[in-house]
């Protein structure tokens, strides 16, 4: 009999990973968690406090259990936070080799595993590794999601609502290209409830080089929170939780997720933060704006440094 | 003009205060909150974290932010996790003086702030610090609640439903008196759909000696997350959402919270964990249940304990 | 692929199956949504209807459409709430002949639809139309639920809770039996926390004569609300979807719904309202309580009552 | 002591503004629910049905009842859903001189209860309505609230949604100006996740020709529903239900809504359908599209429409 109830399963079960999950079982999304962790004792440890959650909650869900790539089989979402995490002062980037490696270890246990679903990559650098993950286990291209750069426009949004006295789900503002520094703001496609932001600068109600200002606030906030509490991981928790539910509710909602380019904004072969499609077949068509050559220009750059980066992961998995 | 969105303060912003922030905002039970730590870079960048959550959530709160003491004078609701945590082989009460005294700063600050709400505290030993936080503000009992048993009794029901193959919810099972190792399964008043857990006895669908190891699992689950993860906060950050719900929306829910005794169930003077109806003025009735004799006499060998270290709290604070 | 999302067909889009299905994507419990009817424009309008919300709501669905039953072959859930209603002045069981040969209709046509899910019926009076959709289709009686009396059980605790000055939610209490005027309010297994009905009684909070009175005022909602309104149709809505969601997320809720006896509580060969376990296989196992002589035989008389409706029933569809 | 739940107050216990109490309850966006209307066995029979989902909600409310116009002392939001219904055949400006009668004895109800808190308009025509309201009480624009044109933004992002296989929720695409016939079609403003509408006719995804149907479509979508289903009451429900929450949660969120204009548009002394900013002081500021030629002279039209009719409004109530 067709099974009604979904189920998820977090690889990598660090704070990044179980904020998500916890994010998730807070919204009800699914009934059935299983977290796998290189540390046994973490997915357990986290099971049990996850666990104690279900009696309170107003949508409690089925189960949650630390378990193994065996409980990959059946699910309907997998979700990929394991990696070393980024530390103070090192970039996205630096952690390539390192990551790579233990993304194909990985790939290849949830390949062998028989998942048929969809895969959702946040571990970082993250456009880098979905890419990885989706060329070892040869899924395909539209089943693998990257978190691309839904945080960071997330960001975005948030200190442009704040900067207008408006609430963010009014505001249409992106991140684009590599989930770090070189990210784009897409400013030329930027828009609250449809009055364009170039119209919020004519009418001298904020500047561009506000808007400078807030693009690198978005961008070096990871640094500033890292500074401050160590990690990062509440903020990227929730972005997970929003694909993973345009996934199971099959919502065609729009996402800056990481998706594969295959010619789109003049790049290819290689996962990065573009605006596409999300459904329960993964991403589908990606929407592809006429940027500025400015624009344009960075985003060529932001793919540069990721073809660096992807030559650099892809020999240390040789 | 009256205020309708809601305001929290959270004292505290360690990993269990910033869990039941997210938990809250994840639910979407309020529209301002407020963090405050004795390290303002632990406010502050939790505050950033959970900030980068509101572009992406379905129902997005208004404001977040670090904040003072002086953000309390008109906040509906402050939540007290502050203190320092648990320790493996730490029991609650090991680190009573200790955190007596911090909560007696805490609770001078909140006084001072002009604060008129009703005040939850989690922090632990909870049921001594919940009575010491009364007594330094001077604020009616009924509109100081401890978390109690809440966590407890979350933990109870949640493995009496696995063993029965129900859900959580459908159960109806209690750890009473201390949040900690003396507290009290009461199994007189354990039920599944209005069905007594002594008719499961007599149906042969479960023994005493089943119902006596999922106590002592209950109670020991703290000490096992503690031993596989070092602490927990996402248990205890939902039971907190839970009370703090009841409060904000007046929905007269009656939870194991840590309430004031006044002679009910034998005892007095003392904040401990026993049913008791929220909405928003706090706590109003207590239910006594008729205990047992053996389940009163644990009740009341909870309360000594209670006692004993409420001594000690209050000769470290004076 | 396995479909990740829910699909819920509604046969019947009359007041109780459209307000089930406003209910439904209010609490957004499911992506996709067929409306079925003996007239197509009531179908077709109400799909409309409720298409309308789809871009303001916090939870989106992805598809509403009225169709026709080819489109029960795929779905998970189908609800039935087709039937002439009930007139003010007349009961339950006197529409019983003409329902039962609707009833019949629909049950083949599911039947030959190749429906491999849940079915729910709310079409009165239901615990007979219950058996009759089960026997006509022959499916498995566990994949068969009534409504049963769970409305009648929120409006026992409804009034209960407010009688007791405490939010329903904490109340247990029941009527079971016959979804209508012979429906038997099980005081011996109503409590409020854990604190049985009689202890209340005891105390003098309550008495019986009260108690009886509010049953009384119970069982009489129905002609009460049709002599104010001419017609009842959200509270049995919301009941439905939370039906729907006990299956869809398969919670193992515990609920008042319309299972089959087979010797529980001495009677068999009909569907009635009893305590049962909900999840994504139907109702399992039906929770027996030791009712009292009293109780018994209000229970027996209220099987007997059906028993006779049934034989008018099958009769009619022979 | 501060109140923390909300109240809301309808006025009109229609299908309207019953389907838009039942969607809040459902969404659980307040505390306390009163019924007006002037058949009082109507408020009173749907508060009775409505408060018969209190038990099985899963964020219950506190109360429900029918009420009288004192209640509104104390209500945070007042809905207004009474009038005459639109009937078959009948444009939304033939029912306006009766509307307007009625209009004006609940307006000095509502003044002379001391009401201090946001009212929010939906009886039809709902633009001159929203007005003559906001005359008759003397209430500051801001905190009076027109339904607008949510209701036929919200069909028009459907359909261009279901044209494009995109969800809802990332298609920004709005009708402006009268909540009826005369709405502007906003092209100029229209995109998905920023993309502009005219990209997508650059591209040849969709034509102006398919772009006017659908604006046709939308617009008569209430003739279509009601020659179907003889009302339309699901729709505008769940979008008074967007309003109240952006309001009670100070969302600041854009909507369509029925806000004054001063000048904005080149129009001014009317309500009608444009984008403002929603928070718990009601709308603040009107977002200024630059409409092209054609768009501004429709919206002039639209506005010339509604004077003729507040004319009619008004000698109606003299």
């Amino acid at each position: 009999m067709k099974k009604t109830s979904n189920k998820i399963v977090l690889i990598g079960a660090g704070a990044v990973g179980t904020s998500f999950m916890y994010s998730a079982i807070n919204q009800g999304i699914a009934s059935d968690y299983v977290l796998i962790d290189a540390f046994p004792q973490a997915a357990e440890g986290n099971a049990l406090d996850l666990a104690d959650t279900i009696a309170v909650l107003p949508n409690p869900f089925t189960s949650i259990k630390a378990g193994d790539y065996s409980d990959c089989a059946d699910a309907d979402v997998i979700v990929i936070t394991a990696g070393l995490p980024q530390k103070e002062g090192e970039t996205r980037l630096d952690m390539v080799a390192a990551n790579a490696v233990i993304m194909k270890t990985i790939a290849l246990e949830v390949k062998k595993s028989g998942f048929k679903g969809i895969s959702i990559i946040a571990s970082n650098p993250v456009d880098v590794l979905t890419l990885i993950y989706q060329e070892v286990t040869g899924f395909d291209q539209h089943k693998v999601i990257g978190s691309g750069t839904t945080l960071d426009s997330s960001r975005l949004r948030r200190l442009l609502a704040e900067k207008l006295s408006v609430g963010p789900e009014s505001v249409d503002a992106f991140l684009a290209g590599e989930h770090g520094d070189s990210s784009v703001a897409v400013w030329s496609h930027a828009s609250v409830m449809g009055q364009p932001i170039s119209k919020y600068i004519a009418d001298k109600k904020i500047t561009q080089a506000e808007l400078d200002k807030i693009r690198d606030e978005a961008v070096n906030m990871a640094y500033k929170i890292i500074s401050l509490k160590r990690a990062t991981f509440y903020g990227i928790g929730v972005c997970l939780t929003r694909i993973v539910k345009a996934v199971l509710r099959n919502e065609r909602a729009t996402l800056m997720v990481g998706a594969k380019l295959n010619g789109e904004y003049g790049n290819k072969d290689l996962f990065t933060g573009v605006p596409a499609i999300i459904g329960e077949n993964g991403w589908s068509s990606i929407i592809e704006w006429d940027l500025n050559d400015f624009e344009q220009a960075q985003f060529n750059k932001s793919c540069e440094t990721l073809s660096t980066s992807i030559t650099k992961a892809r020999e240390a998995i040789k």
